[in-house]
């Protein structure tokens, strides 16, 4: 399973893709933090967003996208500009036909560190570790984008396969 | 000149067409309200919004695109869908290339009532008034657009007139 994930921001928004299956190490495909001005129109930087976003969906040819959900109790400042980040964010995912799932940020947390209320220098320890990388990523902003897509296919991979057992037994039971 | 208010939003999203200059009646040109289904997954809603402006902007021709503010103080349960669908809305006129401006809730309500706290039925009445329509915009949800529109028109206008005569005065001191 390939998955984009996606930290959403308008001036620095995190993408990171990870190839695996629940329970095994991922693969790190690639990464990289997609930037604009703050003194820019907010017109040009959500188009900028979403021109980059389509590239990067159609470079690494995902299977899901993984974005993390935005919280007004988030700095109050620049939180409506994370959330027009956002909604362009899944908008790219579903333009593509593909399934987008959110995440609130301490799931994304839990999955990779085991605890909601970890922080940011031990959510990049535990994605260098888990991917087996030889350095954190850089730009650090990538490191919670790779965190949601790892996030994504160990939680959405549990619960394919949850529903992958559903549908096996309920063929056991119509065939009895 | 031909405006296209949007009032933001992920259930309802009212749109409104108006065609006017400042100082002079504007001429309704259609009005429509965008509906998802807040039970429906937040990709195929902001798809659905996505694509219909993409059309009611191709249908319509309009010169520029007025978006409503978003602002925090909003009903914090809904102010996340509002703002994700607010950056789409600014983003369907980015991408078909037009202006787009974004206007506060008391700008709006003051262009077109005088006062920046007047309220929905004072806002629907003045719109109705001022494009001389024989019955209120019906959905009410529309009428909001509408006033983003006019408000575009009386300011955006004036901001056009100011700077033509920026650059007419500049000409003629060049000139001297």
């Amino acid at each position: 399973m390939r998955v984009l994930g996606i930290d959403p921001g308008l001036t620095r928004c995190g993408v990171g893709v990870v190839e695996g299956m629940p329970g095994r190490p991922g693969k790190l495909i690639g990464y990289t933090v997609v930037r604009s001005d703050p003194d820019e129109d907010i017109s040009q930087r959500l188009l900028h967003l979403d021109r980059t976003l389509a590239t990067l969906v159609e470079q690494y040819q995902p299977e899901s996208v993984a974005v993390e959900r935005v919280f007004s109790q988030h700095n109050a400042r620049t939180v409506m500009g994370t959330a027009q980040a956002s909604g362009v964010a899944i908008l790219a995912g579903a333009r593509a036909g593909l399934p987008v799932q959110t995440y609130t940020p301490s799931e994304v947390k839990a999955a990779v560190t085991g605890s909601g209320t970890a922080d940011k220098a031990q959510v990049t320890a535990m994605v260098t570790r888990l991917l087996k990388l030889s350095a954190p990523p850089k730009p650090a902003d990538a490191a919670d984008a790779i965190a949601i897509a790892i996030c994504h296919i160990w939680r959405g991979g549990t619960r394919s396969l949850l529903q992958a057992a559903a549908v096996a037994a309920a063929a056991r039971r119509s065939s009895r």
